[in-house]
């Protein structure tokens, strides 16, 4: 039964950085789910030694091995003798492949070139995935068909393209593969998104969850803004793996509270503030200044947000900010524009022009420049005027410019998420 | 000397397909530029002995052993230890490294929990590489400072988060590591970004230039939009690789014409459109419908945008776009809100009301859902007000809702940068 898989991805143009290796991530996602545990990821050069170095590890650590690329017709595509060297066989001539390969040229008019018929050979013992999707073929070599002294592991060799690869990984390899997965094994994932505490606050809170239960994954992942707690469980069915995550997921919010959890899974900041507008049935406006559109942007991000939100204003200058939002210019002379008056007049005024139920307003110094020792560079604050006396939140925000603008988006995204849950009670 | 080097991710969600490890793709291209030939890249699980396996197996095939990810203050960051136990030394706590942290905590109005402290611990005998843009500090432990037995190899760790690992690479490690690296190779790399034009087409103008030179690396990089030609050159010294780099950048420029050429290397689609704006010093403003905020955000990602930008606004109602912008309701009634009508209103209510030189409007049907048969979802009109008659693209985008917002920001800022360079001359 196949329950460590390496993942082996070919070709030199990953290592010098010019591709996102995405084959890898897919690969990774697809062998995660299918319930084996991927303990390796690596990428090697086209260059024979390099890639027989890592194959023996590889076999070494896995009972499967996934390799893609190096599998076309040209010099520097190497792994087909690779494989028969660490796989102790020979390669032998799939005249079916052969056959798709002349037909692929000739429905274009073309005749097949000699170099390509060597795309042909695969591993004796191997079963070949014929490729509809391009020219090289895949194989699947299982466990224990190498030769004396070889690896037991078994290995899958997909070609490169994308575009060949994951067809071919979804419809010919992966019913090879789960016939030898354990098939009382059955995966599932839970994220849960939280905003506005430290990572080591969480992750101090709940320690104990952490390697508690054997079958159950539990990490903590720090984002740009934001903390994710990852739970995979793994059990004989669905139900088994359902409540297992929903034990989780429980203890989780009980250590953390619920009020620093804004979703779940698929959920974004965005979307949590979204639902939770459309199901109050009330309308948003934003007036930004050093945000310049971002929190708009994260608003209407969600499909069907014209329900909620109608116009917003970017107000950079002092003008625009009395002109359009009412702004009084005492206020910008005795506080200046970045000040908890600026974003309380501004919120209220925004909310005023547009007439909706919530108006968010956000001014601040987002850098580089402009800062001073009172007000320096990531001084930020945040108004939410709605039907409640306005709030205003100060907040100094570390990091470059599209930090501190992202920052305090999604501070005020969650100054108005927390509002309308307070208001649903 | 460092030859050869190893690139380590450390995250058991890399290895299941929840990310991409955009962090070593960085460090591949960069040590590739460096002149250091990267022979492994390989993402290990955040558990200590598959860790421990894989870096034995990378200190064993390169001199320079690079590792991301694994420092946080969680018990899922094992890195520290298995760091200390394959290469034989102890771990000791780098005071200033405290200090740093304490500090970030602090004017933050935070007080350090006791597990960040973990973090200052730092192999015997390295270099800390002192972290302004996170918590966890690196280190780069020099070629045979580990214990009788280690392995050779030089070690460089750096925090994951890529807003740290980035900084700390470019301005902590390089030099370092440069100092350790044979002078004689330089290697430098140009980016050429285009915008408006295919592949394909881009790629047929410039066959010739592909391989031509083996001290060129030539590429072409298909984008989310846009295309990108990338020209690595190697030589002896600067003088040498910069020319190589002039000429192939004159010779790509003299095929596909300079029209469709936004910028080089870390230009932006709004860098570029900002420094033409503030060349000419003219100022902009938007009005923006199914793009919501998107094209501001752009263009305000700049620092000094309230150069240019006073204010712009997001005008998703009808109602919206006949008060802020003075769009007729016999416009609304007859053409609807996307409409080359609706565009050119809005553009020109946008440019009146702003008291700007130039004014982009956008409104079009973003999806996934508003379409008809007459206006289906990707159907989009930019218009420009200016000084000039005013102009007005329409385009039918492929793709999901994010997709068609981003086509068609860029498509807007497109059209002020062919606008603005032709007022220049």
């Amino acid at each position: 039964l196949l329950r460590r898989a390496a993942i082996i991805s070919t070709g030199s143009e990953i290592l010098q950085g010019l591709y996102a290796d995405t084959n890898a991530r897919y690969l990774a996602e697809q062998l995660s789910v299918l319930g084996v545990e991927v303990v390796l990821s690596a990428a090697a050069p086209d260059h024979p030694g390099e890639l027989r170095a890592l194959l023996e590890h590889a076999a070494g650590r896995a009972d499967l091995v996934v390799c893609s690329g190096g599998l076309g017709p040209t010099a520097d595509d190497v792994n087909r003798d690779v494989f028969a060297a660490v796989w102790r066989v020979d390669l032998v001539r799939d005249e079916r492949a052969v056959e798709m390969m002349r037909e692929r040229f000739r429905v274009r008019g073309q005749e097949m070139p000699p170099a390509n018929e060597v795309q042909a050979l695969v591993p004796a013992g191997s079963t070949v995935l014929h490729n509809q999707w391009g020219t090289a073929p895949g194989f699947f070599l299982p466990p224990g068909a190498g030769g004396v002294g070889a690896p037991s592991s078994a290995l899958l060799a997909l070609p490169g393209p994308p575009k060949e690869l994951i067809p071919m990984f979804d419809t010919l390899a992966k019913p090879l593969l789960c016939d030898r997965i354990d098939g009382a094994t059955y995966v599932r994932t839970r994220t849960i998104h939280t905003f506005g505490r430290p990572e080591s606050e969480l992750g101090a809170l709940t320690r104990d969850l952490f390697r508690r239960d054997p079958a159950v994954g539990f990490t903590i992942l720090a984002k740009t803004y934001g903390v994710d707690f990852r739970v995979t469980a793994r059990g004989g069915d669905r139900e088994t793996v359902d409540a297992l995550l929903d034990r989780f997921e429980r203890e989780t919010l009980e250590r953390i509270g619920p009020a620093c959890v804004y979703g779940f899974d698929d959920d974004t900041m965005a979307s949590a503030v979204a639902a939770l507008l459309i199901s109050a049935g009330v309308s948003v406006t934003v007036a930004e200044s050093c945000t310049g559109g971002l929190v708009t942007k994260l608003l209407t991000d969600i499909p069907g947000s014209s329900a909620y939100l109608r116009q917003a204003v970017v107000t950079y200058a002092n003008e625009s900010k009395m002109r359009l939002l009412g702004v009084r210019p005492e206020t910008l002379r005795d506080h200046g524009a970045v000040s908890e008056a600026c974003a309380r007049e501004m919120a209220e005024g925004a909310r005023r022009a547009a007439d909706a139920d919530y108006a968010l307003a956000i001014t601040g110094i987002a850098g580089p420049s402009g800062g001073t020792p009172a007000k320096p560079v990531g001084l930020v604050f945040v108004a939410l005027a709605s039907p409640a006396p306005t709030v205003c939140l100060e907040r100094r925000l570390l990091g470059d410019r599209e930090l501190i603008r992202l920052h305090a988006a999604l501070t005020a995204l969650d100054l108005l998420r927390q509002s309308l849950r307070a208001a649903q009670g």
